[in-house]
């Protein structure tokens, strides 16, 4: 047998999971095994009771972690050369028993997050699989109608590769499949960056469905995947305060903001990036939503364009701050949270008497108590007063796991200004 | 002058605060000054220099608010005998100097209120003021169109009670006020309890919209002012899971779930509620949106139905659970957490394979995540895995002061269970 059957098969597969069963074992420490066996996701490697076999074990495959004393309590895909050594696959007794998930439990994931994403959504476009929270540990799904693009980030999942793709042609007649993997995670688990298009054609942008408009997307060479789902609510949020309001879109991107608020009445959309590309798309969107004559694109650095614009003394009605992570790693919490103070101050100073303020963070490593006081202290620099209309992560195509509430790594504040 | 002008006058009246200028001075401890000087709204009676003229001063009556030093911070209402004795009116540099705030403040701020409401609904029906947040500390308003009821929570709102009158009168032609001074939060302000129609005619149930539906509220006999508009966003996210689904509402008060989840497709919602007169409200809005055939009723203690229904193999596609606060006072924290972890359990019991959950806690001694963690508990004990779906708090008509955020009572969590 294989683990990389041909991507593109449609064929039912031979699950590699079960041919191997049972999983061989791996125990946790004496000391520390308590944090998992109370429903924690994860085991770190410094929990785990690193002997030679385990530490030989092939980064990703199934195994049993076991209590100290040795008792089952989960099937996991470990990968000894990851600080997240073992992620749970599933703690069914009958699995534990086999040593084996059951033979389709990666396509019964799957259809149960197809099935809560078609509860929630009137069209296929959603994050399908996030992660953790839908029970695929390190994997993310991003649905454009029948693209799918996929990100591995553990070695769990990037062995299970082929199969995602042949489930997702099966289930979900996918007609064209990108892999993008290139995200950063990656490398903490020994994986290489690729992008690969398994299936299927992607000749530039593709279209996709958001809030009632229309956006164009470019998943081979965009951020991430291409498109950010988890800020859907909020900018269905934004848009209720946009009717005949002036508004400053920063970090614009492909207009997800913009559009939806031209489209609610705004007099004026301003969208300032600083990638062109991006800004062509939002351009594109406002036309085939006919709202080009109200959108305007700046290619700017945002700070640049903030300074220019107090300088001016420009005032809008809504101002819409959501920029990339300022905080990627722990070193950089105290210049990030800087920069999201000053964000806040030079945004709040270019908002209307009576207007609309939101700013969005994304780092996870910035939790939502640290960002609301950043905010604050921008806006009591700025000289303005405000209350708080709407504190909000993801969607609900973002789920998160009860026990990684901290995986929220989205935060969005919506201030209304005196 | 007097402080009590005819309740029902329209024309415009003498401003207390103006003739009294400059408010009486107020000093803040040489220790505590800090916490107050950076932005929260309140002085606790023990950050005060409580001197013999400040204690004798007329509960509610506006101050300026001192540092150690002398220099006035910000005009103040001043209850010397609650714990907390300074509530900010303003800290407007002009106002401070004339030693009162505008003659217009209140009204003003009405005003601003109104505005925001008016830009996120489309129907007068919502929470007009939210006390601290909306600029009148210990006020909260909430409109059912032309019929406005009153909370005034301190000595401050309390003496301006006919003022408030007017100015629903004036600004938004309200055709009824009702006084609901009821609170329990008004004890502690030295205030009695009284309800009083003081504008109007009130004779049973009243009607309003929410969510695209209609409903009936008792603003006079029901609980708070007759209505809970801090749920309507949850109302609306669990309508979306609602379609074919049964659905199970507990504490299903007046209909503010069951219906929306109705109107949205929902093939069964049982409604289940110790008050009658709450589920004759309930069965009315059935009828009047045209569900009545599949809404149900329960007169019962939630618990007992929920253990009834788990021992009778009940299955639901949707439980929502919404209790009155299980803590109201400190002492009460232990045993009220364990009340929520069991609700979670029992509630949980009840959803099919792969049904959601949506579970509330308006305790405001509750914080998230102590309520979160309840929750994972009782789902645990139920021995249901589950992903969080939403985490929310009130909608935006219930806006929170940047820095009271605890002031965010209400945590609604949505589950989809496996």
């Amino acid at each position: 047998m294989t683990d990389a059957p041909s991507p593109t098969a449609s064929a039912p597969i031979l699950n590699p999971d079960v041919v191997a069963a049972p999983a061989p074992r791996v125990l946790l420490q004496p000391k520390t095994w308590r944090r998992f066996a109370q429903g924690a996701p994860w085991a770190f490697s410094n929990e785990i009771q690193m002997d030679n076999a385990a530490r030989k074990r092939p980064p990703g495959a199934l195994a049993r972690l076991c209590l100290p004393e040795g008792d089952p309590i989960a099937l996991v895909q470990f990968n000894p050369h990851s600080l997240i050594a073992a992620r749970e696959v599933t703690r069914d007794p009958a699995a534990l028993e086999a040593g084996a998930p059951p033979a389709d439990w990666l396509e019964a994931r799957l259809e149960r997050a197809a099935r809560l994403r078609d509860r929630l959504f009137d069209a296929p476009y959603y994050r399908l699989i996030h992660a953790e929270a839908d029970g695929l540990p390190g994997l993310v799904v991003d649905r454009f109608g029948d693209l799918f693009v996929v990100q591995a980030n553990t070695a769990g999942m990037d062995r299970l590769a082929p199969r995602i793709d042949s489930a997702l042609i099966d289930l979900f007649g996918a007609s064209a499949i990108l892999h993008r993997f290139d995200s950063p995670s990656r490398a903490p688990e020994g994986l290489p960056q690729r992008v690969d298009l398994t299936r299927g054609d992607l000749d530039g942008p593709i279209k996709l469905a958001e809030n009632g408009c229309v956006f164009f997307a470019d998943p081979m060479a965009g951020q991430k995947t291409g498109w950010f789902y988890d800020h859907r609510d909020n900018r269905a949020f934004a848009a209720r305060l946009a009717a005949g309001a002036r508004v400053l879109d920063l970090y614009g991107y492909a207009g997800g903001f913009a559009i939806p608020a031209a489209k609610a009445g705004a007099e004026r959309v301003v969208t300032v990036d600083r990638s062109a590309e991006a800004l062509a798309l939002a351009a594109r969107a406002a036309e085939a939503n006919g709202v080009a004559d109200r959108v305007e694109t700046e290619q700017a650095d945002v700070f640049q364009s903030l300074e220019r614009r107090i300088a001016a003394g420009e005032r809008f009605d809504l101002v819409i701050a959501d920029p990339p992570a300022f905080v990627k790693a722990r070193k950089d919490l105290k210049q990030g949270a800087r920069a999201y103070r000053k964000l806040a101050r030079l945004a709040a100073s270019t908002v209307a008497d009576g207007g609309a303020l939101l700013l969005a963070s994304c780092s996870h490593l910035v939790g939502e108590e640290v960002f609301l006081e950043e905010c604050r202290r921008g806006l009591m620099e700025a000289g303005r007063t405000a209350r708080i209309l709407r504190r909000a992560g993801a969607g609900p195509d973002h789920p998160l796991h009860p026990h990684l509430p901290e995986s929220g790594y989205l935060k969005a504040l919506v201030f209304a200004l005196d």
